[in-house]
């Protein structure tokens, strides 16, 4: 029987917020199976880039990476974002290990070319995650703390979605372990309106969800996030949660109580 | 007998320049014995301090460490210029994998108390490296690729010097591997007169050692990287030089024609 790994994402406004912070990396280091961590930097690359007098340019919400960001991205991603958590987890008992896709060469990835007259600069789709080598460092009792950068190979450090990482390397790891991957983030799951805490859907099924579509209640960011999920339940990630940060305490609740379930049936 | 490994500390003036940087990282990884790097951040923590708006506060050469430069310190050494080295690396196929002393608990630090009334700030003097944890890793043949910063274990990293690094790194190895350590700056070695290239020192023992801080020609920062050097010889490690940073393409060289050898007798 293969062991339990459990793959959790954290969002950028709780990276932003430090009390939030703490009390969600209280509840992953008491998480007793094996585990990953993945996350991104919130908002302070934009913040920074406005300190450094640099333009911040997005498109449909999406960062354009230029050299100047890019350098922005090592400092605030691998720099701060991730030696912050590492010595906090380090504080908790839990043995924290950093990494970009670069370290170890865990995460390969390609330069998105320019499409429809959009250069998004250096930002990477991941081409290869090295799951055998990664399950060596967990075998060795090692908590990797992935944040989202990858590398080309060539030299090349490239910024990738945060989501993104956290699928593939469930994925990727699924073939060594049952796998779980958990969003978590500052709601209580996805929501039927966003407005309404009360209105969190507690299993997605794909017909639920082009349903959720249709009508608007799912739209913008969360739409290629939950795709994302699907995808991963296809490729043999055991169960996927959306949820609340503090749910971290409660994922041995039953099913229907913590977060939303993504379902493929 | 015991598998050999190198320890290699690379000098700021090294890191400021990206042609010496390539240069020095394509003989490192074409080394082929296990190996360590160790590296600062160059006057990067400075310029980007500077652009900042924050005040840069050095004693006898030494940094302040304040709260906002501890956040410059991250942004700078496990930021950029871990990141770049590592991703640098994996171009010249070395398994390169990013640590400071919080990742993987490698080294533990206990910040400086206050001196004859010299507050050093966020500073860690070395308290223990985790050398059987760390010997796991260059045993599934990644290539540890340190920079200046430790952790107290509390939640807190510390700003740490490099070359200290370097030689508590050998040392906590020495017990596994028949270990030599590596300074590599952008001089040929210690040298008799720092203005004239042929004044290399090739052998320096402890008696002319004295002889040449007496006489000035040995002065400064020199000091205490030697000063290190020879406690790290008495603590086991077998063999350490003070190189050119070129040098790493010509170790096999007869020890008298590539930098200074530091001997204990």
């Amino acid at each position: 029987m293969k062991k339990n790994l459990s793959v959790f994402k954290i969002g950028g406004a709780v990276i932003d917020d430090i009390g939030q912070l703490e009390i969600f990396l209280q509840g992953f280091a008491a998480v007793a199976s094996k585990k990953i961590l993945v996350h991104g930097g919130g908002k302070s690359v934009s913040s920074m880039s406005g300190r450094l007098g640099l333009e911040v340019k997005m498109i449909d919400g999406r960062r354009i990476t230029d050299e100047e960001t890019l350098e922005v991205v090592k400092m605030m991603l691998p720099g701060v974002a991730n030696k912050t958590i590492v010595a906090m987890l380090q504080k908790y008992g839990c043995n924290a290990l950093g990494f970009t896709g670069a370290d170890g060469d865990m995460i390969k990835a390609k330069k998105r070319p320019p499409k429809d007259g959009i250069d998004y600069g250096f930002v990477g789709d991941i081409v290869r995650v090295n799951g055998d080598r990664l399950a060596g460092i967990l075998e060795l009792d090692y908590t990797p703390v992935f944040t989202a950068m990858t590398h080309d190979g060539k030299g090349q450090l490239l910024n990738t979605n945060a989501d993104t990482i956290a699928s593939s390397l469930a994925v990727a790891l699924s073939g060594f372990y049952e796998t779980e991957l958990y969003y978590c983030f500052e709601k209580p799951g996805v929501m039927k309106d966003v407005s309404d805490e009360k209105s969190r859907i507690p299993v997605l099924s794909p017909s639920l969800y082009r349903s959720y579509k249709k009508s608007g209640a799912i739209h913008s960011g969360m739409i290629p996030k939950i795709d994302n999920a699907f995808e991963a339940l296809a490729r043999g990630v055991s169960r996927i949660h959306i949820c609340h940060y503090r749910d971290i305490a409660n994922l041995n609740s039953a099913v229907s109580e913590v977060g939303t379930l993504i379902v493929n049936h």
